[in-house]
């Protein structure tokens, strides 16, 4: 596997465009057929280059789709710090609303949810996912040490309510993203719904 | 039309069942192969009845399925009224949550996300919950006339973030259904993440 490795980046400076292309190719036909029906000719043929390229380096579609997902958010994987619980939120939350206004990123979520009962692409997104959590528990956990959350309030169920009211209200309600007010999202989470004297 | 409907009932005690039969055989399709790909042939083949049964009662697909959806919901259409905010929600959060516990109720969820931008399917889950959407209305009305909820706290945000957080939970992060714990759902919503002197 390795051998296969510094094989393809053997070619030097035409090794990292061509990762970028068959990358991006893979995404797209995944937002286009999803990824039963995903098949690697297909994505050759979008990204330009010969089937053995991809074979090459990835075996399997698993290994190709985990990669090609995975580097959607390398460059989005620090915890924001900027010293409240509601700035790191909406910090987070903006990064999700930015990825779900491109019809990429939407047809991608949408693919995730209806297949997700296929294992691979279920084991797929169960990697990904232990992989950028640490992000989340970050923020989460400095906020408890700043006395910002109560102890007894889970994680998971902080973020999966933020997360999971904004899917609902863009793929269910069918709300414009440009209509998204964050702050309401996040306030209702850090306050509320019910009215307290000091907020 | 109405011909068409007086002449089913016309078959007195029989058309029950029947109608009772189509319905669920186009759940149990809808869930089997989605919107897209159901069949009306499937259809009356699984509820064991003549496709021109079903014909001469629904022209077409689109009124099969929101006929078919909307039986689901009939006897849970009346809005739940305990006095208290908290103890509505936890019986509308409840009667969902024992929807996601079928599996038919999981696959009909999952095909209305993938699905949900084919145009016919959008505009029958509109039709539907704007049939429903009611029953949120008046819980969340009723409590802000009792007090119990902040004046600026939109009603669709609310039971959107209750229903999103459950799906999430449930479809995309596989905690198992009876793991929920729907007190702290509400709960969350209702008073907050950070900590509050009088709860």
């Amino acid at each position: 596997m390795s051998a296969r490795i510094s094989n393809l980046s053997n070619r030097g400076h035409r090794g990292e465009p061509v990762i970028k292309d068959v990358f991006d190719a893979t995404r797209e036909e995944l937002a286009r057929v999803g990824f039963r029906a995903l098949r690697i000719e297909d994505v050759a043929a979008r990204a330009n280059v010969n089937k053995t390229t991809i074979y090459r380096r990835w075996p399997n579609k698993s290994d190709l789709v985990q990669d090609a997902l995975r580097s959607m958010f390398e460059d989005k994987s620090f915890a924001p710090n900027t010293g409240s619980l509601r700035g790191d939120l909406l910090m987070v939350a903006g990064a999700m609303l930015d990825f779900l206004r491109s019809a990429n990123g939407q047809a991608l979520v949408r693919m995730m949810m209806a297949e997700g009962t296929e294992d691979d692409l279920r084991r797929i997104v169960d990697t990904l996912r232990s992989e950028k959590e640490g992000v989340g528990e970050l923020i989460i956990e400095r906020a408890k040490a700043r006395g910002e959350v109560r102890g007894d309030v889970k994680t998971e169920l902080l973020l999966s309510t933020l997360v999971g009211g904004l899917h609902h209200r863009i793929f269910a309600i069918c709300v414009a993203t440009n209509e998204i007010d964050l702050e309401e999202h996040v306030d209702l989470l850090l306050y509320g719904a019910v009215p307290r004297a000091t907020k």
